[in-house]
C-alpha cells in the first residue's frame, strides 16, 4: 500500500461502495459468514453435508399436496391471491391451536400470529423489545439465526450453559443475579427446550417450571422456540414452557421442520398487549404472511393424516440419528457427543486441540461439511465443537460422512501432536445465518 | 379517577401489559390506525370501499394457475417446499429482469433480492440505512406502508411537495438545501414515481434526471417505488429512474399490483454493495423468501401470456378509472381531484373546511369508506384530502360509492357553513399500514 493512502478496508470500501458512509450503526457490523463460501462448496453432490438443517422432504406425498394446492388455487384463488390479515389466517390459527395441543398448550386463536417462517417471529419479538445495548440471555450454544437477528438489534448476548438436561437453572438464577447486580437490562429468555439447535439436548420436565419462576422473579420475558418439539423418538412431548405460564412466555412454532420450510409459515403466541405490538410490527415488515402458503398449509392439516406424517418422520430421523451415532461411536472414539431423543442434531466436543474452524477446508476438501461450534456463540467460544446434522443425508450417507471427518480428524490431531496447533482467536462477530444454517 | 393514582394511559397501560415496561424506544409510537376498526366496518358488503389497494383478482385465470402450482409441487416440490437462496430463486430473478426491462431497466440477476412483498424491501432498505434521528425526503402526500416503515425505525420524514408532473425538483433542491445547512443527515429520497400513491401523478421523464442529479448532488440515495408501472392506461411506461443511473438509486417492484399480492412476492435491485447488505439483513429477518411462491411465479412468467394479462388489467382499471372521475364531476362539482393515467388511486381534495377524518364515521355509516389524507403524512397535514381507490370495486359500485360520498359532503359541508367546523388538530402519529391500506 502506497504511504499516505487511508487504512486498507476503509479505502476499498470506499472504492466499492459508494454508499458506504450512509449505512445504520446497526449495518457495520454485518459481514456474511466466513464459512458461506465453503458452503458452497459443501452442496456439491460429492461433498456428505452434515452442515444444514434441511428437513429430508422425499418422505411427503407431493402429488396428493400438489392436487390440494391445486384446489386451493382454483376454489379460493380470489382469497388465496389476494392480500389477507396480518395476524394471519383465521382458519390457519385454529389449526395451529390444534397442532400445539400436542404439548399442553391452550390459547385463543386471537393470542397467535402467523409470521413467514418463525424466523420472522423472532425479528419481530426482538424488534420490538430490544433497544441497543440490551442483554438477552440464551444458552451456550444457541441458534445461530437467533444470535444473528439479536445481533442486528445490537443486542448483547449472555450465555447461560446448559448440560444433558438443557439450560442449568442454578447458572440462570447466578447470571440474572450478576447481570442485575451489574445494572444491565435483561429483557428476554431465548431458550429452545426441545432437541436443542445445536446442541441436541432437552430442557427436562423438572427443570421447566423452574426457569419460569427464575424468570419471573427477575423480570425477563420467556421466548421459547420450538421448531422441533413434535419430532422426539421417545414417548410423548414434554409439555411446552408456555403450556405452564402464559404471561412469561412467548412461544415460536413453526410448520418447517414438521411439513415443509417452502411455504415460509412459523407463528407466535404471545400475551395480548405483546401480540398486538407484533401484529403491527409484522404489517410495517410486510403487510400480511402469504395467504396463498396460510391457506396450502390449512388445506394439507384439515385433509391430510398430518399427525402420521409427523410419526413417519420421527422415525425417519430416529434411524438417521443412530446412523450417526453408531457412526460416531465406530469413528471418533476420542471425540463425545450429546445423543438427541429428537431433532436434527448433535453437538460434537473434537479431541483436545483441535479448532473445528480451521479444520473445515480440510474437512470440504475431504467431502464432508459440518458446521463450527464458534457460529452458536456470540462470544467466541465453541472453536472446539461442532455441530452435526443427521436430518438431511440418508444412514448411509451419514456413515460415510463421520468416516470421512474421523479421517479429517485423524490427521490434524497428528498435526496438533507434531506441532502444537490450537484453537485460533476468538471470533466476536455475528453473522447472518443463511438458509444453509437454519 | 380516585385522586393518588398515576396518569390514566400509564395505569390503563400497567394493568394490561405486564411488559410494557419493557418495550424498545421504536415500539413506543406504534399503534392501531384510529382508523382501521371503522374498516372492519367498511369491509362488509353492503359498504361500497374505496379505501383498500386490493388489486381485481377476478380476472385472472384461476383454474390454469392451480393447475400451473400443482405441477410445480408435483415435479419440482423438494426444491419449491425446502428453504431456498436468502436473496431468492435465480430462475426467477432472471425472469424479474425481463419484466423491468420493460420500463428501459438492464441489470444482472445478481443485482436482484426477491422479498416478501415490496413492503419487506422497504423494511429491509430502512433497516440498513436508518439510525434514529435521520432524515428520509418523501413525496407529499406519501405511501402510508412506507411511512410505517420510515417510523417504525425512527427517521424523521420531510415531506417535498409535488404537482401534476410529480416531485418538483426546485422544492426537492430548497429542502436538500435547508437540511444541508440545518446539519441534517439525509439518507434516502422516497418516491413513487409512477401512478403515485395515494396522489395518482406520475414523475414526468423531463424531471426524472433532474431529480436524480440534485439527489446525487446532496450524496442522497434515492428509493424508487414502482409497483404501478406497468399499469399506465396510456402509451408505453416512461423509462424508470433506476434506467438512468445505476449507481444511485435502489428499485423497489412487486407482483401485487400486476399478478397477485397473495404469493408475497417483490424484488429490490441495487448497487452490489448494497445488494449485499440487503441479502444479509433479509437473511436475519427470514432465512429465505419462500420458494413455493416464487416458483409459482416463476411457472406463471414461463407458461402464461402474463403481458397480456397485464393489458388486461389495465383496461379493467383505465374503465373503472373512467367510471370513478366521471361520477366525481358528476356528485362532487366543488372538490377537485387528480385524474391518474395509471395505476389504482385519485386523490381528492375536500370544499373548504371539510376534514375527511372526521367526516369518515358519517361516510361508513352511509356505506362508503375511504382513507383520509392525513394517513399520507407523517406530520399531520392532509386533513383536506382523501384518496380514492378505484380498483376493487366494479364501475357501477364505483359510481354508487360516490354517488353515496357526495351525500355526506353535501350533510357534512351543510353543518361546517352552519356551526364552522374545520379540520381538527394536525395528528403526528405515524401508524401501522395494514394490508388496508396498501
Amino acid at each position: 500500500m502506497a504511504s499516505g493512502t487511508p487504512p486498507h478496508a476503509a479505502a476499498a470500501g470506499t472504492r466499492l461502495d459508494p454508499w458506504l458512509s450512509s449505512y445504520a450503526a446497526r449495518t457495520q457490523g454485518m459481514r456474511a459468514s466466513e464459512i458461506r463460501a465453503l458452503f458452497a462448496v459443501a452442496n456439491r453432490p460429492e461433498v456428505v453435508s452434515l452442515a444444514g438443517g434441511m428437513p429430508y422432504l422425499e418422505g411427503l406425498p407431493l402429488d396428493i399436496l400438489g392436487e390440494l394446492t391445486q384446489r386451493v388455487v382454483a376454489t379460493r384463488g380470489t382469497t388465496a391471491l389476494q392480500y389477507g390479515s396480518g395476524q394471519g389466517d383465521e382458519g390457519l390459527r385454529e389449526q395451529i391451536l390444534e397442532v400445539m395441543r400436542l404439548e399442553g398448550i391452550t390459547a385463543h386463536p386471537d393470542d397467535v400470529v402467523v409470521t413467514t417462517g418463525s424466523q420472522q417471529a423472532l425479528d419481530l419479538v426482538t424488534r420490538i423489545f430490544i433497544d441497543p445495548g440490551d442483554v438477552i440471555v440464551a444458552e451456550a450454544p444457541s441458534y445461530v439465526g437467533a444470535l444473528g437477528v439479536f445481533s442486528a438489534y445490537q443486542a448483547d448476548v449472555v450465555h447461560v450453559p446448559l448440560d444433558a438436561d438443557g439450560l442449568i437453572p442454578s447458572a440462570l438464577e447466578e447470571t440474572l443475579t450478576a447481570l442485575e447486580r451489574e445494572g444491565r437490562r435483561v429483557k428476554l429468555l431465548y431458550t429452545v427446550p426441545n432437541f436443542h439447535n445445536p446442541a441436541g439436548v432437552t430442557l427436562s420436565a423438572e427443570r421447566r417450571p423452574q426457569i419460569l419462576e427464575i424468570a419471573r422473579r427477575h423480570g425477563v420475558l420467556v421466548l421459547e422456540d420450538n421448531p422441533y418439539g413434535l419430532l422426539g423418538f421417545e414417548g410423548d412431548p414434554i409439555p411446552a414452557m408456555r403450556a405452564l405460564d402464559d404471561d412469561g412466555v412467548i412461544y415460536l412454532g413453526s410448520f418447517s421442520k414438521t411439513f415443509a420450510p417452502g411455504y415460509r409459515v412459523g407463528w407466535a403466541v404471545a400475551p395480548h398487549a405483546v401480540r398486538e405490538k407484533l401484529v403491527l410490527a409484522s404489517e410495517s415488515a410486510i403487510l400480511c404472511p402469504s395467504n396463498a402458503s396460510q391457506l396450502a398449509i390449512s388445506a394439507y392439516l384439515s385433509t391430510c393424516d398430518w399427525k402420521g406424517q409427523v410419526k413417519s418422520f420421527r422415525e425417519l430421523y430416529r434411524e438417521r440419528r443412530d446412523a450417526m451415532i453408531g457412526a460416531l461411536s465406530e469413528h471418533l472414539p476420542d471425540a463425545s457427543w450429546t445423543v438427541p431423543n429428537g431433532g436434527f442434531y448433535t453437538w460434537v466436543k473434537l479431541p483436545e486441540g483441535l479448532d473445528a474452524k480451521a479444520m473445515l477446508p480440510r474437512a470440504v476438501t475431504s467431502r464432508v461439511a459440518y458446521v463450527p461450534g464458534t457460529a452458536f456463540y456470540a462470544d467466541g467460544q465453541g472453536a472446539d465443537h461442532m455441530r452435526l446434522s443427521f436430518c438431511f443425508p440418508t444412514p448411509e450417507r451419514i456413515r460415510e460422512g463421520v468416516r470421512r471427518l474421523a479421517g479429517v480428524v485423524a490427521g490434524e490431531s497428528e498435526l496438533v501432536s507434531l506441532f502444537g496447533t490450537g484453537p485460533g482467536a476468538p471470533n466476536r462477530t455475528i453473522q447472518a445465518p443463511g438458509p444453509d444454517l437454519t
